[in-house]
């Protein structure tokens, strides 16, 4: 049984954990099993190969790590193990590093940098903007003695809906020459926003599988470039759990697992990416885009604004609406769960009460949106926003309805 | 995997077989059992009480049998084990009988019903009418000799989205203090539609695991009034695999299987009458009446009809769209499939190409229903019909957001 | 939750319903769909294609009959759809039919068939030995007009553990150059035993979902020669819901349905039949043949008689264990449920109280076997038979170390 | 479908991860939810509540942690998220510890405490003994100034299945009435062999889903005293993603999660801990204690010898067995999964080709033993140890026969 139950589907629209597919239920559906067996380091290093194409690399050493890959929060106290172990495995206390802060995201890893004994340099941005690029050209300008070791940078802003620009990052630096690892927290872009590890030189990327994978939460997956596999051989930090050497021992030995791995995760990452390269990674991309726009567009038929300032920063994953100032956006997220089985995200921190989210990422279709958007419109008119109900339905429909490709298996 | 994949949930709108809920889903996620064990018939007497609750009887038999209770064909050869249960063990061969043709599925009863060597008159109506109950009237009125051993009726045509008056044949009968039995096909009424066995005097009542019930094909349910099981002891049509005296016999030994039952179909029918009762039956019939008027209100702004000719003949399960002539609805079908992931109805028989379905039936809340309802825009304007996208939400989220309670466990 | 619930897996030994595969449930854990989709007839079509090979036929007519396979009861007045349909399509009320009686199975068809009103020649053996084929050859002998027009016979008596020789059956038809059908009651046997439809020229066989197909109960299979097909034409059984004609109508359509299917049961026989093929159909026979072995070993070690009397007839799916006089049999049944979680078969009818059963038969393997084993021991042991502990597992043990395979998949 | 297939169940002896009972499968067959919504935060409260009680402590804070909760490895390199947790929350670096080295999962934690920067005193024993508290008395009684700030024991070492006293070590701290924290690891032990953390006044407990609590792997459960989360104030070891103040802070806020849950493990948490109370804790121990004498007894009669050197030492959830000289403890295993689909435990490090485990922990059985046992025998033999066959399973179903109670609820 459900520990709270409504009729029919739960609409599940936070940008994260998002909708299971079936078939990856289905795959997770099992006993345990030996982990010492040969059967799962034969699944392992399958899954190991085919895990760095979502990344885009061929030269990266991607790492499942057994831990939340993202955190959230309404106060600055949260963190994750994903990051955890892409600061620690490549940093040494005291080292310097620049950090952009655009939303509740990107504040919380810079809290567990500062945490972990990092030097921050603290680029801010008003929250529903994207990374402060001239800040970072600056600092990289200043520094011809290559103090700053790191840049750390958030791709998708779950908090805001806005995505940065990462190839404009990799530009400056190497307009600069400059040496700083990449460090990227790519939890709400991967498998779903076009990303390039390889091409844009992230040293670090990291994502969870609860987020675009479409799985349970559970599994962090971080992926190093050689680069900050060589950095790691130096990095002083204190780690033990989250240790890559520890991963590095097994791999050589070809039993993957440096812990007890979670046979039922294993299984459903295996039927999970058979999906997305079924679907083809670059149709996923573009489905994400299709329903991010069409969100976007029922918003402003909406009357209401979109918390991103700018479209270039738009976000195909999620999309933060801002409410009329006499409305408190947390009563539209606490109704559309208790009347409609609508399962929307809550404005954090800063804009705490003043935006709801709509997670649109993972495994989602048109209709699903359109029943979310349809619903949004019902709760609005519940909270007293004079929404005109089929507004923002119509919008999105009419951009789905000239982009939707045919379902491909069944042509 | 599926066979045939899609990103994204299903939408499943034809009449039958419904989306089944996931607590449905978990129960039956489970081993084979010994039924001759202790746990089997002590599960099976909790189901035999609880299960005459969604026939509103207090007095009736229930049968579960591992049947289809209902048939779904284009060509009149199909017929159902829960219709041949029903009336082989109530009649005998030569017996006349009073039969409603109002569509497809009535239809199919009466090819069943001759075929079993039972004289049947065939009252008829235009398909998108009710039962013609003048016509029942004059036959009853003429038959003094009570020679109509019972009268057979669908109490929802599916084909045609049509809801007969049983009160009103009850009154007819106890009008002309007629004996006949009453035997009502509920396949896709039950749990959905209000239904009162006791009330109004029906003496088999049946229906489907996979309508209403909201779980997988596979359990046919019919229920006999103290009537009924008094005429089965005479009736002398021949029957084995569907013979009621089998069951009684096991009824009284308390190990109730005649047959070996499906284990996972019962644990799922313990999950679906639990859920059913949670809701309440009467909120349950509530929804699909809230969602029945919503289908119709975006129907008519969509300046379509309802092949249903009245408004008391509406049915709260399911609606059946014309499309203009010069658009075939078998296309409309199609479409929604291979391209929204939309499962619809196809019109059947007469009234092919002229009408699809949409079935609002079983585990469902207003948000799926809107999805659909906004796919089906999608799909009208895709085959050529200027339907204002957006106009048949609207009219149906009015209707709902006035009426939709809150989720009773999350108040 | 399960009804009744006891610490660690339920043992479940009965001769049906059996183990599922893990793969098997996994399947079968899903949502409805639409059977009119272009998906369902697309998986059926592979279906009914590899259904055959478990009947070793290229010749067959396959029908998936959503009814139960089998019978069981303790008074003889249970009754099988499949065993219903083989007959009703291939007979007329009055045809003269010979039927072997050597247990409760056979009993309970040959009410079947004196209830559908066939005119029936009896044969009967003492339980615990096979049909009795001399007395055949004297009825074929002495029938030059024909008018004997089919010969039923059950394959593997399930209530005595009695495998028939259908060579034989064969051979005798053919000395005599009768043309009567060959009807087959495969229940027990397909999949598990060798069985050669074409070969043995037999005429319907039909198996059950939960037999040794390793699925849940719901699905009978049914296979028609083309001279039973031949017959079915101009057959007079009133019959309509499990009237061939009418599936052979769907199946040119190419919609393949005439009902609606469970789709559940039909990803489960995809993967079932996948299973199935993967370890060889050979294999599996060979594996039943060891398990089999290995339990009568066991039962010889401990001193208690096989209810089969001659080994030819010894069944490699379930062994009918007689007890001394002085335990009542139903006693062993009982405590092995309360006390160690494992499920037997009862003794039924002429052999209750005087044998309990093991089956052993679908996706098993040899330590589930002998924990089993190592259970009925103890059981013995509780209900005061002096059994030494260990002497069966030893004895079944012994041979299967010496037999068993390594699992291919493995080496 | 399964990576490597083979027919029937696979028989899982390996000491963790453990058989998950067919309820908590159930229970994990989930799309995800938000975990932000009112039905999270209430079910994770009676988690928290009800958690507790496995440890046997009502003052204890108790934290779920998405991590594993042991570590396995054939090289000492591995470690463990709960056990950080516990070292980093309650000690700062430089901080003397004590840590009993008996086996290969105590040394992997002597090296996670060595990694972290504590200073740790190793008292040694030989492997199959158990932690030696002389030589923690005499450390006692030396530390007058209290420079021990913590003793770490592993109360159940899986290597070698040696169960320490944590009474006695109690009783020697209360001696000295040393202020030393307690911390243990109580993986393999809890849920499983008496643990009692108030009454033993342990201050730091840990285990991990898939030991004896029979779920996937994925949580880490640590219960922390009072005096511990004193400690936790002024704890100075650099902690992030396992800092308890996060924690904290959301457990008063009542949103309970500083990160993201597995929705999926926290139902079966649920499920797992009222299949626990529903046995009841105390019988579910005194059945892991039969099944461990029973397995002993095996051994014993097979002529090996245990690798635990003393009889209060012998574990109850995990027996290590000595294989001969002249064979390889890895053929053991290896032969046992290629030809029985039996998952034994390798020896591991200085054990390595000398032993093989039998795990006997978790949702278990008589009879699944028994199987293993069985197999066990057989690949014995196989391997060229002249076991008699029988032997072993004869032994321990003597010792299970006399023990063994009904099943309360089937009485």
């Amino acid at each position: 049984m459900d520990f709270v139950y409504g009729p029919g589907k739960n609409h599940l629209f936070v940008p994260g954990p998002v909708n299971i597919p079936e078939p990856v239920i289905r795959a997770m559906n099992r006993n345990n099993e030996d982990y010492r067996s040969p059967a799962i380091p034969a699944l392992t290093k399958t899954l190991l190969e085919d895990v760095k194409k979502i990344f885009k690399t061929t030269s990266g050493t991607p790492f499942l790590i057994p831990t939340t890959g993202t955190a959230s929060s309404i106060h600055p106290s949260a963190c994750t193990g994903a990051w955890e172990s892409a600061l620690t495995n490549t940093l040494s206390p005291g080292d310097r590093i620049v950090s952009f802060l655009i939303g509740q995201f990107s504040l919380l890893w810079i809290d567990q940098q500062q945490r972990l004994n990092f030097r921050v340099d603290v680029i801010e941005s008003e929250w529903g903007r994207g990374a402060d690029l001239d800040a970072l050209a600056s600092k990289l300008e200043a520094d011809r003695s290559h103090t700053i070791k790191a840049v750390c940078i958030v791709h998708n802003e779950t908090a805001t809906g806005v995505t940065n620009d990462l190839a404009a990052v990799r530009k400056l630096l190497d307009g600069y020459r400059h040496p700083a690892l990449v460090l990227v927290d790519g939890v709400s872009s991967i498998c779903a926003i076009d990303f390039r590890m390889d091409e844009w030189g992230v040293d670090v990327a990291l994502t969870g599988s609860q987020k675009a994978l479409s799985m349970p939460t559970g599994m962090g997956i971080v992926c190093a470039s050689p680069k900050a596999m060589e950095a790691a051989k130096t990095a002083k930090s204190v780690r033990v759990f989250f240790d890559w050497n520890d991963y590095l021992k097994f791999y050589k030995l070809g039993t993957f697992w440096p812990y007890t791995p979670s046979i039922q995760l294993l299984y459903g990452l295996r039927t999970a990416l058979d999906l997305l390269f079924e679907e083809g990674l670059d149709n996923v991309i573009a489905r994400h885009s299709r329903l991010g726009k069409a969100t976007r567009l029922a918003v402003e038929a909406w009357g209401l604004k979109n918390c991103t300032q700018r479209e270039d920063w738009f976000s195909d994953t999620v999309t933060a609406v801002v409410v009329p100032p006499y409305i408190n956006s947390a009563d539209v997220v606490k109704r559309a769960w208790t009347r409609y089985n609508l399962s929307l995200g809550l404005g954090l921190n800063k804009v705490a009460g003043k935006v709801f989210r709509i997670g649109h990422l993972g495994n989602l279709n048109e209709l699903q949106l359109l029943g979310c958007l349809s619903g949004v419109e019902m709760v609005l008119r519940d909270v007293g926003y004079p929404v005109k109900l089929g507004s923002g339905v119509a919008a999105a429909a009419a951009h789905l309805r000239n982009t939707t490709p045919m379902i491909t298996s069944r042509i």
